[in-house]
């Protein structure tokens, strides 16, 4: 096994720059790719540019031994693609910063750059850049990624309104799920039932089509992408907006896979779909009655559910889980919070 | 001392969301700044964008005994700006990664963000955003930088043409002289001729607005910024211009602290010159006849010596350093490899 002392950070480069050349698309927009002292673009006139990024550090956002190479860099680049999703716009340059240890495996950082294309291909969008430095202990992951969004069409966190019904893509919680599977490792990964949870948390995807859609009907007030769990972007939605939000419990979207976890350890299947979990699904807010016109403008581009599970109140910072018999839990808003052990969670 | 266990990292964000509305500056283009999925900004028509990002390791490219932290903040900041400016461009929009240990001091934070604004400010340069997550073993700062540069000025490394002057700006290997005598502390570092080799170290200045003269000029062929020492980026010039380069060795600027400190050292004063050293100082190349222009539009600007080195040749591949008794050595040109230990230069 070739590691990174072996070929050394320019032969690790152009390994890249030969995996780019043969596999990375072409973007009419790059003028400089890799290989100066910046990369070099022209943006589209009568668009607007968003810029993202996230870093994944490893042990902490993600682990060797429960994802391959390939897969931590798809998720790597997820994260960043839902970020740009979530404001309506589409990603076209991503700069990659890397930090090594000396033992890494050249090969494996390779299929991270496989990782990070599999994404970025179907999309049109293209690797212009980065850095790789050595790191002392555990590896990093940093991406940049830089989209586009039609001028006037980008939807903020900030937008929503009192009145406002509250939509969710997809099946929050399942990213969540998967990962106590993984890590309990007690077996039951093996059941048809795991499948999608273990799938949600390894390769998630991405709503950036379904974002685009939204964004495109100009009807959406606020729109987030869940990388803190469901009531905690709800919260963020609401922090911004300088709302609150009600949401019905018997509304949930819950998958069968999740029932199932639920079954197995005993938890209620609502708890799963609200927590702490990173699914990149959407929520959106819009008025009551432009909620058919979004449903009918995602399900134009793609087959994932919309399901509405509540409203924006009046009651600014404040979260309300409705149950169906009419009792309600009141959630402080917390985000997900790095430092602060145990997560702390209203 | 509050560490970041203490405060949260939203309590965290929150405060460097405070420093940088007191003193972050305003840009018209910037239209979402931190607190959404992703920054969004207006580029100017007429202008194309210009994207680099560079990562600092703790203990591998800072080291906090012998930096504050508003220096190590400039010193991230100034390695990306120069890449802009040696691209011919101006920095716009910073976002900022760091990757932090539970232990670090809040103020030590909001101190790397002054020294960023240190650098940004007086450029009319903004932060836009980033991301914080906790590392394991030591901090790690990723800073992308986004500017502009008008279409048709960026000056590329690749442009250098046979029988081109090269011309170097400021004092280059003040730097790296600047860390030995931190590393070795041998209380030299007391002598006021140790002065201007220390703050090259720890606070290094950019030649962003040199660089911009430079290509308003038309007339720059080539430029790059020393990151990688003299001969280590004139190399990089060579080999994306598949070119070769003659330094005279009794042209190289050498200023008197560098022969202070050669004469303490035993050196010979111009391989602190032509080593690795990061000093963010640029080279450029351009026909014979357009020195004199060049110099003439960077004096009008700054007041940094810009001295001709060498000339271009047609040898793709080889650097020659020739004496003043006409005797040369000719280098193999190796980049600094953050991975090969010890460092290898020809």
């Amino acid at each position: 096994m070739e590691t990174l002392a072996d070929v050394g950070e320019f032969g690790l480069i152009r390994r890249i720059r030969t995996l780019l050349e043969e596999r990375g698309g072409r973007d009419a927009g790059l003028i400089v790719g890799a290989g100066d002292d910046a990369a070099a673009m022209t943006p589209r006139s009568g668009y607007d540019l968003l810029v993202t990024c996230d870093a994944m550090v490893e042990g902490r956002h993600f682990l060797r031994d429960i994802m391959s190479p390939v897969q931590i860099g798809r998720r790597a680049m997820t994260m960043n693609i839902s970020d740009i999703g979530a404001m309506g716009g589409f990603p076209r340059w991503a700069l990659v910063s890397m930090g090594l240890e000396l033992g890494a495996a050249a090969e494996d950082v390779l299929d991270l750059y496989r990782g990070f294309l599999e994404e970025l291909n179907p999309l049109g969008a293209v690797i212009a850049g980065g850095n790789i430095t050595r790191s002392g202990d555990g590896a990093f992951i940093d991406i940049t990624l830089i989209g586009e969004v039609e001028r006037g069409r980008m939807v903020r966190r900030s937008g929503a309104r009192e009145g406002d019904a509250i939509l969710v893509s997809g099946w929050p919680g399942q990213a969540a799920a998967g990962l106590d599977l993984l890590a309990h490792a007690r077996g039951d990964g093996e059941a048809p039932e795991a499948f999608p949870l273990l799938q949600a948390y390894r390769t998630p995807a991405h709503r950036v089509r379904e974002g685009r859609a939204i964004a495109g009907t100009g009807l959406a007030n606020a729109m987030i992408d869940i990388s803190d769990g469901l009531l905690g972007d709800l919260g963020h939605i609401c922090e911004e907006s300088r709302a609150g939000a009600e949401v019905q419990e018997d509304a949930l979207p819950v998958s069968e896979s999740l029932r199932w976890a639920a079954r197995g350890s005993g938890e209620d299947p609502s708890s799963l779909v609200t927590r702490d979990s990173d699914d990149y699904e959407l929520i959106v807010t819009c008025a009551p009655m432009h909620v058919d016109a979004l449903r009918a403008a995602v399900a134009r581009v793609s087959e994932v559910p919309v399901t509405r599970i509540g409203w924006i109140t009046d009651a600014a910072g404040r979260l309300d889980l409705v149950r169906a018999d009419g009792t309600r839990s009141t959630f402080e808003r917390r985000g997900w919070d790095h430092f602060s052990d145990p997560r702390a969670r209203g």
